[in-house]
């Protein structure tokens, strides 16, 4: 349970999700906790714009230089990744003057899993 | 565009989903707002809790009645449970007494289908 609180959704590292899909059963209120997390930094429409900003970016990685399409300022911007970050969808790594950012498949996997219709595929 | 606007995520009664994966393109501000709300519905641990709840039950539908092991009140429940009919998460049908809700299939589809990594697809 401890090192659970390190990252919201998965096990450092690896693939082993938080949770089973939300069709399987009632989710305990600490694994309602962590999910949600998740889905609250998706539930902005400037932050879900900057998401698929870098999630679609070629090479997987994304200067916050390079992001000034969405129609907010810099600063803006800044705060929103650095929530996305936060909740754990995104990582950051400074190189110089700049922020990159990069989306991390298995949190994508493992939130994609969440929605999964368990009752379809048994 | 214009019967986008009557339910958030889906065309009616078919399986096409609002948006295409996030890992794709650049949302459009529209496709943003839309996913977005979906999202957020999916923010708070009550509202996950009881989503899980209804996701489920079995026979795919649950009375507003037999939902008690979230630890809130019947009051809050139902206040829960329509942000999430709000949300286009869940339908609902009043039978008698009671509200009857259920998880509508495609809307999870179309949801888990936001978070495919497409280009570990391609």
């Amino acid at each position: 349970m401890s090192n659970a609180k390190v990252l919201p959704l998965l096990e450092t590292g690896s693939v082993v999700p938080c949770c089973p899909p939300l069709t399987e059963r009632l989710f305990t209120a600490e694994e309602a906790e962590r999910a949600a997390r998740m889905f609250k930094a998706l539930g902005d429409p400037v932050r879900l714009r900057l998401f698929s900003a870098v999630a679609s970016h070629p090479g997987d990685e994304v200067c916050v230089c390079d992001i000034s399409d969405v129609g907010v300022s810099q600063p803006t911007v800044s705060h929103h990744l650095k929530k996305l970050r936060e909740a754990g969808l995104l990582t950051s790594e400074r190189r110089g003057t700049w922020v990159y950012y990069r989306v991390e498949p298995s949190v994508l996997a493992a939130m994609s899993r969440l929605l999964t219709n368990a009752s379809a595929v048994a």
